[in-house]
Parts: structure tokens; C-alpha cells; sequence
């Protein structure tokens, strides 16, 4: 062993493994955000404003280059979920406009109003909070207005928005900027749910004349012009996520991942692979260990079921994901064979996480928020 | 809308919100981590070295209070899963051992010597390598070997075990310090593979006299006094799970999760929840929407199917989860209801990470490994 009474050396701080010793390594395409935010701009036009949703850590892929990055292209307002999220925005985007979906929790009012941040109203509880709040401060804030329209999660109820509507006095003392609703179910095309989301928001907003409208998510752009109104808020499209499911995906791929074979083995016919020994190999078989577990984000659904690949050829997960392993079978591959050393696309050009999710019976969406933080991440700046 | 061309106060730079404006909440109790790593030790004896498993950022606990919780409990050795948590570890606990259980990337090898520590080789070609890193800075290096003993996922193959056995030249120039394997089935009671391991690695293991010997993880350590060795490696007994699933856990709660309550409503008999509206109300019903989603690691896979707690009682997830809310419905209750502000537990006395992991159809494994980095921690310290 080691002789731990002598001084040891202490490596540098560093937040993550540099590139050559990592066992997996995460690329966010910073030009495809910027491509991405393009496309959506031009398919709602110049009149409708771009705003960016960035809660998650952007979807998981790094809130403090994405903000910039979309910033840069023009975008000046931006969503997030909590007040613990717009503080750090404020900090990466003194000059952004940020909106904080879960905003009511009266006990951020104070840090809404000294870093200029609006907390979404949802209630017409969160609504005489900030009336307060702004007769505290002698002078008006600034707010925005979310109707619930059918997700039942967040936003005034329809009785509440007849109330608001019925007694301006509800709203002395507040700036409304903009009113907004959310489509639950705009990524399927043809979802009744979806038409009559946009006629019951569409009633309440007439009554806002001053107010911005805002409704449509990334899935919502697609289905109709007249959803788009004076604002949309796409989140998924901006990371590379198809927002037309049935269609191919009119998005730049965003995020890629390899994984890092550690060993290859070969197994005899009746061997057994992983923790409960669940796949039993019936032929001889060759298979990699590769560095890649559900710590990392790899969901444990994966089991048995997803693909990684090796220069576009699939191969499959075989037995259990484990914390930071699974293993893949290699048979079918010819020679030259991947070795100890070489690297697995988990998500790239053969593989959208959109089609991984798949295989563990989720969405796109889980599998960018689930990244890992083991394998350093790699930035391709937007030119 | 605020005034964005003045300046903006930017808020202090701090890694997540402060608990009061927070929507979570996670406390890990460093006293639980201890009193395991005990209750552990007293159950191997005094003979048998305890060493710690703290990959994955100790099981999302959090390496820099876990390790240093362990360190001061008398625990000396470490695993870890990749050089890079090797190195964080190192900066933690200058004076620990540090072995890397998929260490044999060459590229990593400087940094291991540089920084004393020690890949588990986990094949003949782990071994050449190393002993040629021993040979270019001409003295004697620490080696751990790793069998395979029925994982087939790391380590000596059974043919390798014998070329080693046989010819003493491939393993010159190393100190051979330890021998190891991994249970596959060792949480199942009486499952077979968990003797046929065991008498496979002690066959292999009475060749290295000078070696320590560790076979025995979490559960193995409860299942027989003969797979102690020299070494026990525990890892999720130290977090609180439960190594022995047919009993009552033997563990203490490490893990705490609260979530907070934005806001409650009133349905409909016929009204529809979430995204896709999957959930059709066939009663009028109260619901909580409650600030946690899949990107704080509650999965989508609970959707419809876990519980919050609210003082004990389970209320039902109705719905599908989404990136940061998820709805729980609350027409069982009485009064005085839950509110606005109100905390839920999602992880503690009443619903361990074992039990929630159920209703996503995985292990508690995953549900702490996918902790999310939105809500603060809060360490309760060790006495």
C-alpha cells in the first residue's frame, strides 16, 4: 500500500475529469441552440417574440452557456421554474428578462423585487401577494398572469379568472404584461384538447388589451399559426427534441454522448450477465463492459432493452444497468472489434434521446434532465 | 416590465437557493452515516477492514461530507468508480487509500501514481500495464486484482485467473495488496450463484497468501460470517438502504426529501390532470400541485402510481410527472388540508428510497444515485 503518513499530493480542484482520463464525455452543440433558435424565430415571424425556456439547467444541458447563447442570438426573455433558478440567471443575464413558473412562494418576494424578476401569478392568492408587495414599494410591479387552461397543475382556475375579469380592483397597483396558458397535450397533432385550450385562453386574454399573450410551447408552434399570439416559450425544440413526434424532427441534434469500453469478455454458452444474473446467453457470445450506469443518467429501464452504438451499428444492452456500468453484446460485430479504450454513441447521429427514451418507456425530455455530472461536458461554440 | 437598460443588481454567486425560498428540501444525516458504518462494523468484527463505497458521489449523498463522516469513524480505504472521483477524493482525504474499481485506463496512470492511488486491474492486460508503470519508475507498485466470479462484467475471466496462477513473472515488480470479487445476487437470501462465488473466489485467493481478501458487499456482509475475508465493501448499508430485503432494514435513515406544495385545486367530476390529461377525475376531487419533478430525479415512471406523505398519510400521484411538478390528490383528507407553502415527504420515516423505488419499478439505488442538484442539502452533522 501506499504510505499514507508521508504528505500526499492533492490534485488540483477541478469540477470534472479532463477529457483524455474520462470514461464518458458529453458534447452540447452550442451552434445547434443557436441554429435552433433560429429556425423557431423564423417559423413564428418577427412579430412574435422568441422566449427561451431555460429551467432545468436548460433542459439539463448547462443553463450558464445556453443562456448566453440564446441571448446573443436576440432572445431577452426567459422562463424558468424556481426562484433558485432565476437567481442564477440574473447572475449569468444581468440585462434578461426572467419569469419564474413556480414563482408564488411568498418568501421570494423580496429577492423577486431587489433582482427585477417576475414571479408567475398562478392564483388569485399569488395575485394579492404581489399587489401587496407593490403597495409596499409605492409604485407598480410588473406582472404576469397564468391561466390554466386544462393541465389542472398551475394557473387560475376558470372560476378565479371570472373573479379577476369581473373587479379591476383585483389588479390596482399591478402592471400585467402579459397573460400565458400551457398546452398539455400539443405534441400529439391531432388532440381535441389542444383547440379548446386555445379558444378558452384566447376569451380570457381579450380582456388584457395591453397585456402580451402568450401560449404556445415548442409542440405548439408547429400546430398552428394562431397559437403563436405576441409570444411562445419553446423549451424541448431549443435542446434538439422533436417537437412533432409524428413527423421527422425539424431540429438540430444538441447533445451528444459516448460512453468508454473499460473491457470486452467472451462468454460461454448457459454464462449469466449482471447483478440477479437476469440474461443468460444461449451461444457463445462476445460483450463491453462500458463506463456508463444509471448514475450517470442511464436509466436502469434500460435493461435489456436500449441500443448504444459502435460506428452505427446497434448493439444491445444486455442484463441490468448497473450504477456505473452496463454491459453490451458485441456478437454480430465483425472485425476490426471494438477494444478496451474505444468509445459508444449513447445519443448523437444514430441515436436522438427523443429514440433512447424509448426503450425505458419515457420521454426525451428525462433522459437530457437525468445527464449525468461524471463525464466532463465538451461545448461547441456557436460561430 | 422592470427597467433592464439600468443596472441590475446581480445576486451573490452561491450554489443553490437558501432553504427558506426553496421548493425542495434534502437533508442527509451524516449521524445515520455513521452509526451504519458501525452498526457494519460490529458486524464483521475487529478483524475485518470496513472500506467505504462512495462512488457516485457517494450514492448522492455527497463525497465531501460522506468520506470525511467515514474517515472520522476510523474508515481508511475507498472505492470509487472512475479516476476522476478518485482524484475529487484525493483533495478530500489526503491520508486515504483510493482505489478505482474501473480504473485501467492507461491514461489515468500518472495521475494514479502522482496521487497514490489504485486501479483495480481487472484483466491481464490491466496487470502488463501496470507492472510496465512500475518497471519505468523502477520500484514496487500496490496492485488490487479483481475476479470475476460470476458478474462477467469486470475482472480476471477464470482462464486469466489461471495464466496468473501459473506463471509468478506476470505479476513481478507489483505488491500485490488485495483480492477481490462482487457479489451478483447477494440481496436475494438463498440464491445459489452466492455460494458457487464464494467458493470460486476463495479457491482463487488461498494463491496470494500475502493479500488481503474482500469479496462481501452491503448484503453479503448479513448473509454469512464466511464472506467477511479481510475486507468488507459496503455501499448502499452506509446510505440507509436495505441489504437485507426479505427483513426489516437494519440501517438507519440517512436520506430526508421534503417537497413543497404551489398550490391547491378544486376538479371536477370529469376533469382531466398533467400532461396527455391520462388522469380523469370520476369524482370532484382536491389535488396539491407540488414543486418536484423527473429533473429533480423523481421519475417519470412514478406517474400514477407513487405517493407523497402528508403527516403520514400516503396521498396518491395522480397523473404524470413532469420536469419540475407533479400532482397529488388530496380528497381523502381532512381538515385542517394542506396548503400553499406546506411541505410533503417524499423520502423519510414514512417512505424510504427502497419503497419509492418500487413504484417506479427500480431499486433505492437509483432513487438516491438521481437525487437532484435544484433543492439545498442540508448536512445534519455527525455527534
Amino acid at each position: 500500500m501506499f504510505l499514507r503518513q508521508t504528505k500526499t499530493m492533492t490534485p488540483p480542484a477541478s469540477g470534472t475529469a479532463p477529457a483524455t482520463t474520462a470514461h464518458g464525455r458529453l458534447t452540447i452543440n452550442l451552434g445547434a441552440i443557436a441554429a435552433n433558435h433560429d429556425i423557431l424565430s423564423r417559423k413564428v415571424g418577427p412579430a412574435c417574440q422568441l422566449a427561451g425556456v431555460v429551467k432545468a439547467n436548460s433542459y439539463g444541458t448547462g443553463l450558464d452557456r445556453v443562456a448566453p447563447t440564446l441571448f446573443a442570438r436576440g432572445c431577452r426573455r426567459f422562463f424558468v421554474a424556481t426562484p433558485a433558478e432565476a437567481l442564477t440567471l440574473r447572475q449569468i443575464l444581468p440585462l434578461a428578462e426572467i419569469a419564474v413558473l413556480g414563482g408564488g412562494l411568498p418568501e421570494a418576494r423580496d429577492d423577486y423585487i431587489r433582482y427585477q424578476i417576475e414571479p408567475v401569478l398562478n392564483s388569485l392568492h399569488d395575485i394579492a401577494l404581489w399587489r401587496e408587495a407593490a403597495r409596499q414599494i409605492d409604485k407598480p410591479l410588473p406582472a404576469i398572469i397564468h391561466l390554466d387552461t386544462g393541465m389542472n397543475r398551475l394557473g387560475l382556475a376558470a372560476d378565479e379568472a371570472r373573479t379577476l375579469i369581473a373587479d379591476p380592483a383585483l389588479r390596482r397597483g399591478l402592471d400585467i404584461i402579459l397573460v400565458m396558458s400551457h398546452f398539455a397535450c400539443a405534441d400529439e397533432k391531432y388532440h381535441p384538447l389542444t383547440q379548446r385550450q386555445y379558444e378558452c385562453f384566447a376569451d380570457f386574454a381579450r380582456h388584457f388589451p395591453q397585456a402580451r399573450k402568450s401560449l404556445a410551447n415548442s409542440s405548439g408552434i408547429f400546430r398552428h399559426q394562431d397559437y403563436h399570439f405576441d409570444m411562445v416559450r419553446p423549451g424541448m425544440a431549443i435542446y434538439g427534441l422533436n417537437p412533432t413526434p409524428e413527423a421527422p424532427n425539424p431540429m438540430q441534434l444538441v447533445v451528444t454522448l459516448e460512453a468508454r469500453i473499460l473491457q470486452t469478455r467472451t462468454l460461454k454458452k448457459g454464462e449469466t450477465i449482471g447483478y440477479s444474473a437476469t440474461h443468460i446467453f444461449n451461444a457463445p457470445a462476445l460483450t463491453a463492459t462500458v463506463a456508463l450506469g444509471y448514475a450517470d443518467g442511464f436509466h436502469r429501464a434500460h435493461s435489456g432493452k436500449a441500443k448504444l452504438y459502435w460506428q452505427g451499428i446497434p448493439c444491445p444492452v444486455v442484463g441490468r444497468v448497473s450504477m456505473d456500468l452496463v454491459t453490451v453484446d458485441l456478437s454480430h460485430l465483425q472485425a476490426p472489434l471494438p477494444q478496451a479504450g474505444d468509445w459508444f454513441e449513447v445519443l448523437g447521429p444514430h441515436q436522438s434521446a427523443d429514440q433512447l427514451a424509448e426503450s425505458a418507456g419515457t420521454i426525451g425530455y428525462e433522459v437530457l434532465t437525468n445527464l449525468g455530472t461524471r463525464y466532463p461536458r465538451i461545448y461547441r461554440e456557436a460561430l
